[in-house]
């Protein structure tokens, strides 16, 4: 289904690229009419997220240009394995190309960044936590971000300001520093179809906002005998996440300690791109139409 | 000045965010009238950037919003520093806050890893290696990540496909495999105004190069033996660019080696966020006109 | 023919109903896979308008919408009648269904307004009465409202600003109250191709009005007796509408007055939702190519 | 606070207003150096809404244009009652004025019918009934609706499909009829911080959507008997929703039945415009800095 | 008033010219605060149009640029003349220098050719022939074009394929290729407040346009003796245009025949550009608030 | 390959000619279903350029218009040469006639010229002198102007601001009026792919010019001794643009002179419009899928 978001990121990125001036390596050296094929490879394990993005960026450019698939977003790569064929018009293939890269790897870094914090937890039977992601994305890859976390076997927490109620400090104090005034503010002004989900930073907080009916209480900045006592007291009446500079080691101990979720901030604005690369492959003669 | 490119980016990170509910949260606490103060804080040590397109995002929003900046672009911070004051609706503070933050975070990533790498080159006396960036920036951050280049003390490549040539193995394989051709033809069409760069990955492409009247001559993926080599065989004739995969520390051995660029995608592409929050101040009042 | 502000006003609306999150209840429940077939509906007895549109709005979530289309814009339906059949993804079915059923409601709600009131005037033999609307259109359906009004059976007064002159009161009084002075500059200054109509509220303006040149005299508020008269007065040297809080009550003496036109504003601000529903048929496997 | 999806609606709506060509009728009549001064009235008893996009219709078009408003979105008002002045270039005010009061007129319609069904049920004693509106809304003015909603007493359902799942007949077809299939989808994947609201047709489904644990369910199209049974088999256990057809008259009832909610599609779609006016005054002189 | 046209072309403009790299000159001598005053002025005689739009390119960029015009559109400049003085930031007045100049340099061309037109038969005493444009104008600039011919004294035909009905010999043609039965769909589908023009190409064509009850006939292509015959036959009965390759020379001659307009592409399509220039003053020291 | 500036330059051509009313004359008299034939004249000689955006813009209105093309951009006609067939919808043929001569005849025009220029010096034997356009192109047309003069023989300047650098008088004087530290700031501060480019205006500025590294200097309003002059000193060091007011008379002559370029404003701002025609043709019965 065609996103106008992911749209206008395309004609951005392929403006900001191109401009009006074009491509001028490829102008200079090759025939408009040259006709190329190409790969797109892994060249390190991943989790793969972006490929119809990647594919998008050059249907932009030109509506015939062909992809065939060897993989699929949320599939695992090998160190060095061909994800795909790409067929079309030379120079949309090169003009396409960094563009194309760019996003398909950071939006893999992503998915294979929270693979990781996943894999972390994988091990310890029985536990409920999941991987949470946050709204620290790249301005402008919103929505790709936060599929990349589900290609990555993460969950996704709201995906902007409108889809959940999330009361922080900032809002606590701007109500006087009541917990209670703000959850009763928030009870009756919000959105009746969406949940509300509380900041606290200590349990006597956390104790008020499950009293004051709080859905979901985030323990910010919480060490693990924070977190335990926590579990004790909220006693299944409402949901916890954990936040706050939580690395992948820790994620083995949280799992064991009966929270619902921790987020990280991390998987989103600091995974690191990964290394995929566009190969093209000699030009060889290929009947057109 | 303006910069359209900027207003796209930030008019699609706030619709991303805010889509047409708004910000349910503060919707559902605050008075619309409510005044706020805030500051932005570092929290780390790090080189600044983006502090421009962060005003801009709540000047977006609310064209009242003030700003007073301590710091700017380019400068390094403490451990803990206070970056600027901002007062404006209080709404707005926070519709504006991840937004602002995300791009602030991620620029000042970029800057911070830049300068980094200058770092491990300033000790070495009299080298002429300059830090480039590349093209492998973030979609629809470009001009800004290039400027975070620029903050962080690096230098920029060219910033899109339009202002330099630059042929890769693959524009080389597309004219049959010949470095000859390849810039007899970049010469021959190229604009007049921009200089011609091509990569090889031998010495005896290098001596082609050089023969053919290349400008710059890109060194992809060579070793340090390799560098010796192709800068005795250069011997002053084309700039030399070391590319691939070059980490922090082989910096200061490639500064004294006599190249005139190294090149890094890992600047704009796998620069981790830095830590800056926004602390909104408790409520004063505050006289208005 | 592709036109702008269709186009403009659909990704609007997908905008606003979608955001960057989409439909959480159709990602939640369905595969992306899963195909649908639904047929659109009228439910009760009304002049169709919109079809266009409503396709257009699945078709630029996804290009392969396909539709059967029963009935045509300005066909008047029965109690219960099947417009179209409708095939495509079933995501796409649901995430479009909203913003089309929205479009075709409305507009399909001002073509059988405008359908009743033609014919209350059906019936006066030999009457040259006709039904215009206004430009008291729901912003960003200025056009397609006007194309409502052709389905059923009216006749569009000007589309915008820019498509004929009309005094009104405002503009007598700002040329200092003269008709004889509005009407000079007007036909001095005003574009050659375009008529001139204007607002007279007595006889006496009208007999001004019409000496001094207008096309067309607009009759603001005035009884029928008054209407008699300034047909009488006009004799056939201007057109004369009829304007101003016009029910539909009055129309077949209106009809009977020998008056050119009467215009309704009531047909686009105030025409009620037609019901109309698309109602998804049960899955059936079908063979894709 | 700037809106973008506003901004777009009011561009869109002064494009097609106004074309290339502009206004005719103030080009041939007026100076671009008039001045002027307006009063917006209200004609008729309403509840306002729309008066921030009413001034911004203006400011668009000249950030100088200067209003002072006598009421407030939300605000009854008197049979006649003056509602702003405004001051600006006589041309700006002419060229505003359609798109401006198209606006206002529609808006003020759905907040005065609101505050009519909201009437219905003030009588109640202890009724806990609130007044749902839909996404039944004319395509670009979501947002505003929605808004006029809570200016009438309203309160709003979902705002698009973004921000609650809601399972209607048509999802439950699309998993195979079964309402326990569907509720097991929705709490699986549906995001976190949004509730799950499901539509039910009888109370056998009312019961199997308890047990499968609906936040809320809408009774579709039942009758007062069917109401009163599905409160008793509720019993508190989940939010009920009556939906379907619902009149004025019938409120009253609804609102000792005991129910939560009652959605009306009406309000937003079916509203007739309110009276209101912009009346140009007779120009005198300004000194102006 | 602003016009979302103009905007939309300036955008265009700038984006076209600065891409996201921005004015590279430029930011390699200035500083970012360097203050700049410039003077723009006319370098040959000639009628001025686009000053408008010159100063919206500036404001555009930054809205703290300010201008102090000698001159105003319309008027007639000296062989060397001081047109304007504008004050800003340095930077962006050489940014917006280019664009700003291409605009009013294209406009005033179009306005001093108008100007040249209408000259040539301001001598012929009692002549009510007036100098039409077309719509063949630069795509983008057809609103400023207008204005352009206004400026230079001439009058506008329609502005676009909305505000007038022309009917051409392709219509006639497509209508089987009967004047009468174009005319009469006309007469009987056209907006009623346009009014109806035709071609013709034949003094027995003239004959049945006028008798089908065409507004205005264009003369296509007639030669002096034709026109002659035509203005007779006509006798008052309709406005008369003369147009095809009408030369400068020509026009005293036809300012006598009695026709009451001739159509110029020239004036829109083929106007030379004007020589202005703007010039960037010595810098001096300027207290800024 | 897609060139989103210049969907936008169509979009903002067509949106200015139709309007939200469209093509009253077609609507009137024509029938939605009847499909046209048409076919593309030039009707002097000419070079060709435009017949890609030509196509683009009947595209933009109906992507099911077919076009076959007789000729290709750059190619010359003859007096009068049939250059393409287009068929489709025959209210989408007069709908978008308009605009697409526009663009065609604007860029006809520019080749033309630029073929007359290019032919002017093409009889010199074993001149290196090559035929430049400058940035003074129509606002919008950027590109497909620098492409005209491709067409045309001639060879493109830099496009925008972002290209190159090109250092002029302003730029001197704002930097204290030196060439030398103008020269210095830009070899220190310019991208580097990007060649210097510096305007003077006598020897002894040439001579400093050389001397600081300029790649291109551009000498001003010499005459032809004086360029002799500069050519003697220059002797090779750099290359020679020679730019003002040069007309096609002068151009032979500065073909013997040795220097290296000639740019030529004339070229882009002020060349006539070519004279090609769209013809539809008579109807024919043509069977449709």
């Amino acid at each position: 289904m065609r996103d106008h978001f992911i749209e206008r990121l395309i004609d951005l990125a392929l403006d900001e690229d191109l401009g009006s001036a074009g491509d001028v390596t490829s102008n200079a050296l090759l025939s408009p009419s040259a006709f190329g094929r190409a790969e797109l490879w892994a060249k390190e394990e991943m989790t793969l997220s972006g490929l119809g993005v990647f594919a998008a960026v050059f249907k932009r450019l030109d509506a015939s240009v062909e992809f065939d698939f060897a993989l699929a977003d949320g599939d695992a790569t090998l160190k060095k394995q061909r994800v795909a064929k790409v067929e079309g018009p030379l120079k949309v293939l090169l003009a396409g190309e960094r563009t194309a890269l760019n996003l398909v790897q950071r939006l893999s870094g992503i998915a294979t960044m929270t693979a990781s914090a996943v894999q972390q937890i994988a091990s310890v039977k029985g536990t409920k936590l999941k991987i949470l992601d946050t709204r620290k994305t790249t301005p402008g890859l919103r929505g790709l971000s936060k599929l990349a976390v589900l290609h990555g076997g993460g969950t996704n927490h709201r995906v902007g300001l409108f889809d959940g109620v999330l009361i922080k400090d900032n809002h606590i104090a701007a109500v006087g520093g009541s917990i209670r005034e703000a959850l009763r503010r928030a009870k009756q002004n919000a959105p009746r179809l969406v949940k509300i989900e509380i900041e606290v930073t200590s349990i006597a907080q956390l104790e008020e906002a499950i009293e004051c009916g709080a859905d979901i209480v985030m323990l910010d900045n919480m060490d693990d005998a924070q977190v335990v006592k926590a579990v004790q007291v909220a006693d299944g009446r409402c949901e916890l996440e954990v936040s706050g500079g939580v690395t992948l080691e820790r994620l083995p101990v949280l799992a064991k300690l009966g929270v619902d979720y921790v987020s990280m901030g991390a998987l989103t604005h600091s995974a690191r791109a990964m290394d995929l690369s566009l190969e093209i492959l000699p030009p060889r003669v290929k009947p057109r139409r």
